[in-house]
C-alpha cells in the first residue's frame, strides 16, 4: 500500500498529484463539526459561521485582479501622482460600500534622489549604470513616468571616496570576523551584501565602525540566479535588479524623522533635518550584481571565509582596497503629503470598541507584489463586509479599514496616524490586523500571543485552496517536515495550537503594538513564491501573475482569513483573548534568555581559555592575517527568579480566567474593555533604554537585526550586547509588567 | 594581560606572531623529560633518542628541493620514459647509501587516451577544448613532453550521444534525491562536480542507474575560483584545469585490473580486458569549468536543490536536456611495465622481521605535490637511515624502502609487489609505513589503532618547524578548536593520545592493510597548503614551491617523524604495538554503528509516516515535480551482543597483555612474530562480501564512498545499504576475528 501510493504520487501527473493527496490524508477537509468560537455562545458561534459562509461568497478573484491591474499600473510611492490616485480611488470604493471615509493627510519629510554616481576609480574605472533593463513582455517595467531610480531612503546626501571593504551582510559577527583579519572599515567604505540583517542596519553598523561610506548590492547566490531563473526566464533578480528601500534608523523609532513620537500635521513642532537621528550618518546606495561586479573583482586583500562567499564567478577578497570608489548622493529632500485613507464601519452594539485593519497602498514602483496584493485582498474583504452589513450581519464593534500611505520609507503613514490619535486609540483600539503584500503556500501569522488560540480556530477554518485542507493542517504538516528545530517540529505534531510568531517590524502593525501596546496581528501566505521582484522596478503585474498567485487564488484566501480575523474580533461577545497560549511563549523566551545566557557563558569562557592559552596561535596559518578571536568579559550568572516568579503568578491568573472565560458566559462592556486594554499593561512609558519611543516589553525589532524580533528585549539584548550590569534592572522590568498583567487578569476574574 | 597579548598578536607583524606564540604556550615545545619509548628499556630508549638527535642533523632540504627539481622537470607517469628515469635514479641514489636494490617490474595494463571528443549538440553548439593552459612565469607547463591529457584511467571505450542530466557529486545519496525530482539517467550522460566522493565511484553508480556516459567537472565553488585565487595568482584550480584520475573499481580490487590477487609478472594467468571487473561500465571523462560551462548553461529541467549549487554564474538545471552531448572516448589499452624499487637494509638481530617504508613515484603529469614531496622526504630519510647505520647505529630489524610505480592509475605497482610476495610478506612484515604528497600544517596520521601510542610518542617528539611545539600539541589545538564534533573536541582537551584515523584507501597502504592484514599507517601534513593543482598540469615544482611547501621546511618535518616511524619499528626490543588503543578505538566503531543503526530506523519510521500519512502531499509545492521521499522498509532491531562479548573479551586480554608489556621487558622473537602477526587475525580468507580481495575486517574503502573508510565494514555497510539479513552473520565474523585477537594476546601473556 505504501510503495504503491508513493509510487502513484510520484509518477501522475500534477493534476493527479493534487487529487491523490486529498484522498491519501485522513484528516483533511475542513472539519464538518464545527466547535464553538472561542468567544461565541453555541448560538452566536453557529450565527457567525453562517455568516463566514455567505462571506465567502462575496470575495470575487476577477475584480481583484482588475483593481490590482489598475493600482500597479505606474510606480505609486509616497509624494506621486498615482499615490494620491490610488488613494483617492480606494477611498471611493469604500465610499461606494457606505464606509465612513475620510483621507488623513500628513506633512512627512521624503528624499528623491537628485545624483546617483557611483564610479571605481581605482586600480581600473568603471562608472555603475545604477540603471534597470526594461523587459520585453512586461510592458510596465517600460512605463517608467514617476519611477523612481534606485536608492536607498534616508541615506543621507554626500560624496565619499575610499577604498572599499567587503563586510559580508554587515552585521556585528560579520565585523567581529573582520577583526580576527585585521581589517577595518575606519575611513574606508563597506560593501555589503543584501540579506542577514534588515537593510538600514548595513550603514548604521558600518558608521558606527568608522566608514565613511556603504555600498549594498544583491549577490546573486542568495538572490539572483542561485535560486532560479531571472526574470524574465523565471521570477528571480536579473543583474540589472536592485532591491530599493528605506534605511532610516527603524529600531529607534519609525515614521517620519522630523516628528518622533507625534503625528506630522501642519502645526507639529519638527526637529531639523540635521537634528533627525533617524537619517544615516553616512551615504548609502544599493546596487545590482551587475554594477557590483566590477567593484569586487577588483579588490584584493584576504580571501573572504567560506561562509561569506557569494554567487559572482570571482574570488572575493576583503579588502581594503585596491578597488577604490567615488560614491556621491544628493537628495530633494522634499516635504510630501502622505494620504492615508481611514473608513469606518460603526458597530451596532459596541461601537466604541474598534478593530483596526490596514494595509499599506504606496510602494517603491509599480508594486503589484508589495503592497498591492495586500490591499486588493483586504478591498475585497471590505466590500464583502459591508455586503454582509447591508444584508443583516452588521458589525457588533467598529471596523476602520486603513489604507497607509508611506509605509515604504518607514512606516510613515501608519505611525503619523497612530501617534496622532494616540490617546483615543489606547482607549477604543481592541485590536489592530495588518497584511501586506501576499505570496503562495503556508499561511504565516505573526502577532500578539494572546491571539494564538484565536488565530488557530481561524487557521482551523479556512481551507487552502491548493490542497484541499485547512490553512493550519498545511502549515502543520509544513514545520513537522520543515521546522527548523526538532522542538519545532515536534510541537508541530503534538502541540494543539501552532504558535504564532512574535512581531519584530517590517510592516505597519509596529507603531499600534510596539508604541500604543494595541494587540496586533500581521497575516499573509508564502513559501511557494520564491522571486527577487521585491523593491525592484520588476514588481509588476506581469510578474505577480505569472510567478508569484497566478488568479490570485490565494489572494482570495487571504481575504477569507483576515476577514475572518475581523469579523470574529468585531462580533466576539466575550473578546478571544487567551492568556494561557501567551503564558506558554513568554515561558519559553525566558527559556531561551536562560540558555542564551548559559551559551555565552560557556563560549566565552573557552574561547578566553583558548585565546590565553595561545592554542589559537597554534591552530592559525601563521602566513595568513586571520589573527584569534577577540577576548571578551566573563559573562556572569543572572538572577532569572523576578522574572519566572512573576511568570508563575501570571500562569495562576491566566488559568483563573480561562475558567471564567470557557464558561461561554459573554463578556459586559467593561470585560471586555478590561481585556482588549490588558496589552497596555505590557508597555512602559519609558520605553526600552536608548529608543523610548519602543515601549512594548515582550516585542520589539531588534536594534541590531532591524526587522527581526528580540522577545523580552530588554533583557535579551542587555545580554546580547554583553551590558551585563543592565540584567538586573531589564528582569525586573519584565517581570514588573508581567505582574501588571496578572493583576489585570485577577480584576477581571473577580468581577 | 588577556587583553594586551591578545592586541599585541593581532597588531604584530607575521614575524613577531610567530614568536608571540611560542611565548604565551606554556606547554610549548618539545619536552626535554624524555620519558621511555614504548617497546624500549631506559637504557635503549635514551640510546635510541640518541640516534634521533643525529638523524634530524642528516635531513638536508637543499638535496631534497634538488631531487623535487629533477624529478619533476617532465611527466613520468608509468609508462612514460620519465619515469622509468626516476625509478633508475632512485635506485642509484639508495645503491650508493649502501642499500640492496633491485627493480621489480611488473607488466600491467594501463590505457592511453586516443580519442577524446566532447560537444554540445543541441540546443546550441559547443566543442570543449579538453586543454590546460600554459602559464607564464610557470615554465613546467611549458613542457609537455609525455604528459598524459585529461582523461580518467580504466574508463571503458565508447561513443555516445545523449541528453545531459545533472547528478551533483553522483553519491547514493544524490540519485535519491534525483528519485525525489522524477528525473533518471537512464538513457542519459550523467554530469557530476568532482568531490563528494571519490572519483571512481560518480561513472561506477551512474552505470548501474542506467546512465551511458559519465563528465566529471570541478565547480569553482569547490576547486577553483571560490576558496581562492587561481594559478598563477594563487594556488586554485584556474579555468582550463582538469583532474585526471583514475576510475577503476577499487573498493572491488586495486592493482592491475587483469590479475586480481597475483602478482602481474610475465608468466601469469591474465584476464582478458573484457573480463576485467573494475573497467567502468560507460565512458567518462573530466573536464574544466571552463569547458562545463557551455554544457550546463544550456541544460533545462527543474533548478537544482539549493545544496547542490555550484559556483558558476549559472542557474544550474537537473535536465534532462536540452543540452545533448556527443561523448567520444578510445584508449590505447597498452601493456606497460611498473618499475618498484625495492632497498633493502639487513636487519641485525632480527633479520626476518621488516619493516616496509614505501611511497609511490609515478605522477599524472610534473607531479611535483604529488607523489613528489613525499618521496624527497623518504629518500632523505632513506640516506639519513643508511649513515647512520654506517656511523653505528644499524638497524636490528630490516627496513625495506620502496619507491612505488603506477600508484596513479590505481595502486599497481605496491598491489603486485604485495600480491607477488604476498606469502613472505605474511611471515616477515611488520608493519607498513607509507607516505604521499605532502603539505604544511598539521600532522595527519592514519593507522592500524594497535599504533596509535606508538605514533602518539612520535607526535610528542617532532617540533612543528612553524611554532615550535610539537606536532602533536599542534595537531591537539586544531582540532581542540576545529574538531568536527563535540566529542573530538572534548577529547582534544582531555584524551591522553590524539586518535590516528582508521585507513580507507587512497595509496599504496591498502594492499599491506587490507588485503594481507599487515598493520599499517600512512603519515602527512596539511591543512595549511590549500590549492587545486591536484592531478592537473598545474602540479608543477614551481607551484609547490611557491604555494604548498617553500623551502620543504615541511618536507624535512615529514623526514623527521617518518624516519622515527621507521627506526623505532626497526629497534624496539618488544614491538610497540598497544591492543587497548585499539580497543578504544573499536568500542567506539561499535557505539557508532548502534547508533547509525537507532537513527536509520527513527528516521525511516518517521519518513514513512509522513509520506502514508500524506504530510509531504500537503508541503511539497503542487505547482513543482519535486515528489516526496521514497518509502524505505522499516530497519529492524539486531543482536550486537555476540560482537560487545567478543570486545568485552578482547578488552580483558588486551589489558593482560598491557601489565606484561610495561614490565619492560625485552619481547623474543617469536613474541615479536606473534605481536606483529596479529593483524592477521583481523583479516579472513574469504573477504568482504562481495569483494574478497578486501580481507580484514575492522578497515575497508567504502564500496560506495571509495576512499572513504568503513570501520567494521561487513556490519557497517550491510546496515548502511539496507541488507538487513545480513547483519547478524556479519556481526558474528566481526566478534570472530576480535576473538581470534584475544587468543593471540592470551597465548603472547601465557608464554
Amino acid at each position: 500500500m505504501k510503495h504503491s501510493i508513493q509510487t502513484f504520487l510520484r509518477r501522475s501527473t500534477l493534476a493527479f498529484r493534487c487529487l491523490a493527496i486529498a484522498a491519501v490524508v485522513s484528516i483533511a477537509t475542513i472539519s464538518s463539526a464545527q466547535p464553538t468560537l472561542f468567544g461565541f455562545n453555541d448560538s452566536t458561534s453557529a450565527q457567525q459561521r453562517q455568516m463566514e459562509t455567505q462571506f465567502d461568497t462575496l470575495i470575487d478573484r476577477a475584480e481583484m485582479d482588475r483593481w490590482l491591474r489598475e493600482f500597479s499600473s505606474q510606480a505609486h510611492h509616497v509624494g506621486s501622482p498615482k499615490s494620491k490616485e490610488n488613494a483617492e480611488a480606494i477611498a471611493a470604493l469604500l465610499r461606494s460600500w457606505n464606509y465612513d471615509v475620510e483621507i488623513a493627510e500628513y506633512e512627512v519629510l521624503f528624499p528623491e534622489p537628485l545624483t546617483r554616481e557611483l564610479e571605481l576609480v581605482a586600480p581600473t574605472r568603471f562608472t555603475a549604470s545604477l540603471m534597470e533593463d526594461p523587459i520585453d513582455g512586461d510592458a510596465s517595467t517600460s512605463n517608467t513616468d514617476n519611477l523612481l531610480p534606485s536608492y536607498n531612503a534616508f541615506s543621507t546626501d554626500g560624496e565619499v571616496e575610499a577604498e572599499l571593504v567587503f563586510v559580508n551582510y554587515g552585521t556585528p559577527a560579520d565585523y567581529e570576523l573582520l577583526e580576527r583579519y585585521g581589517v577595518s572599515v575606519a575611513g574606508k567604505i563597506a560593501i555589503s551584501k543584501y540579506g542577514g540583517s534588515w537593510r538600514g542596519i548595513k550603514p548604521k553598523l558600518a558608521g558606527e565602525m568608522g566608514a565613511i561610506g556603504t555600498l549594498i548590492y544583491s549577490d546573486p547566490a542568495d538572490d539572483g540566479y542561485g535560486p532560479g531563473d531571472v526574470y524574465p526566464e523565471g521570477p528571480y533578480k536579473n543583474d540589472s535588479g536592485v532591491q530599493r528601500g528605506s534605511v532610516m534608523d527603524m529600531p529607534t523609532y519609525p515614521g517620519d524623522v522630523l516628528t518622533p513620537g507625534v503625528g506630522a500635521t501642519g502645526d507639529v513642532n519638527r526637529l531639523s533635518r540635521e537634528e533627525a537621528p533617524t537619517i544615516t550618518q553616512i551615504p548609502v546606495l544599493p546596487i545590482s550584481y551587475r554594477d557590483a561586479l566590477p567593484l569586487l573583482e577588483a579588490m584584493g586583500g584576504a580571501v573572504v571565509p567560506k561562509e561569506w562567499r557569494g554567487g559572482l564567478p570571482i574570488t572575493y577578497h576583503l579588502g581594503p582596497g585596491p578597488a577604490r570608489v567615488r560614491l556621491k548622493l544628493e537628495f530633494d529632500w522634499k516635504m510630501v503629503t502622505a494620504y492615508n485613507v481611514i473608513a469606518r464601519l460603526e458597530g451596532t452594539s459596541m461601537p466604541d470598541q474598534w478593530i483596526i485593519r490596514g494595509n499599506h497602498h504606496d510602494g517603491w514602483n509599480h508594486g503589484a507584489a508589495d503592497p498591492l496584493s495586500g490591499i486588493v485582498a483586504m478591498l475585497a474583504e471590505a466590500k464583502a463586509v459591508s455586503r454582509l452589513a447591508e444584508s443583516g450581519y452588521p458589525p457588533a464593534r467598529t471596523i476602520i479599514y486603513a489604507a497607509w500611505d508611506a509605509e515604504e520609507p518607514g512606516l510613515i503613514g501608519s505611525t503619523e496616524w497612530a501617534e496622532h490619535h494616540a490617546a483615543e486609540l489606547q482607549e477604543h483600539a481592541v485590536a489592530y490586523l495588518n497584511t501586506d503584500g501576499n505570496g503562495r503556500g503556508f499561511v504565516n501569522v505573526g502577532g500578539s500571543h494572546v491571539l494564538e488560540r484565536f488565530f488557530n480556530e481561524i487557521m482551523s477554518d479556512v481551507e487552502d485552496p491548493q490542497t484541499g485542507v485547512s490553512v493550519q493542517q498545511r502549515r502543520r504538516a509544513n514545520l513537522r517536515i520543515n521546522g527548523g528545530s526538532e522542538k519545532i517540529r515536534n510541537e508541530a505534531k503534538n502541540r494543539s495550537d501552532l504558535r504564532i510568531s512574535p512581531l519584530g517590524s517590517g510592516s505597519d502593525y509596529t507603531p499600534f503594538l510596539q508604541h500604543l501596546g494595541i494587540a496586533s496581528a500581521n497575516m499573509g501566505f508564502g513559501g511557494h513564491s520564491g522571486g527577487g521582484s521585491y523593491h525592484t522596478m520588476y514588481d509588476t503585474y506581469e510578474h505577480y501573475s505569472k510567478w508569484i498567485d497566478p488568479g490570485l487564488i490565494y489572494g482570495r484566501t487571504l481575504a477569507q482569513f483576515a476577514g475572518r480575523a475581523t469579523l470574529r474580533l468585531a462580533n466576539a461577545p466575550r473578546l478571544p483573548f487567551d492568556f494561557q497560549g501567551f503564558t506558554d511563549n513568554v515561558s519559553g523566551y525566558i527559556e531561551e534568555i536562560e540558555t542564551l545566557a548559559d551559551d555565552m557563558r560557556e563560549k566565552t569562557a573557552t574561547d578566553n581559555l583558548d585565546i590565553d592559552s595561545g592554542v589559537y596561535g597554534l591552530v592559525l596559518d601563521p602566513t595568513k592575517t586571520f589573527g584569534p578571536p577577540i577576548p571578551k568579559p566573563a559573562v556572569p550568572h543572572f538572577n532569572f527568579a523576578p522574572l519566572k516568579n512573576a511568570l508563575a503568578r501570571l500562569e495562576d491568573s491566566a488559568a483563573a480566567y480561562q475558567n471564567l472565560a470557557m464558561t461561554g458566559a459573554a463578556a459586559s462592556a467593561n470585560q471586555n474593555y478590561l481585556l482588549y486594554t490588558s496589552e497596555r499593561e505590557l508597555i512602559r512609558e519609558e520605553g526600552l533604554t536608548g529608543r523610548p519611543w519602543y515601549k512594548h516589553h515582550i516585542y520589539a525589532p531588534g536594534f541590531y537585526t532591524g526587522y527581526g524580533v528580540k522577545t523580552i528585549p530588554g533583557v535579551r539584548e542587555a545580554i546580547e550586547q554583553r551590558q551585563y550590569n543592565q540584567v538586573a534592572g531589564q528582569i525586573d522590568i519584565a517581570a514588573e509588567v508581567l505582574t501588571n498583567l496578572a493583576v489585570r487578569l485577577d480584576e477581571l476574574v473577580e468581577r
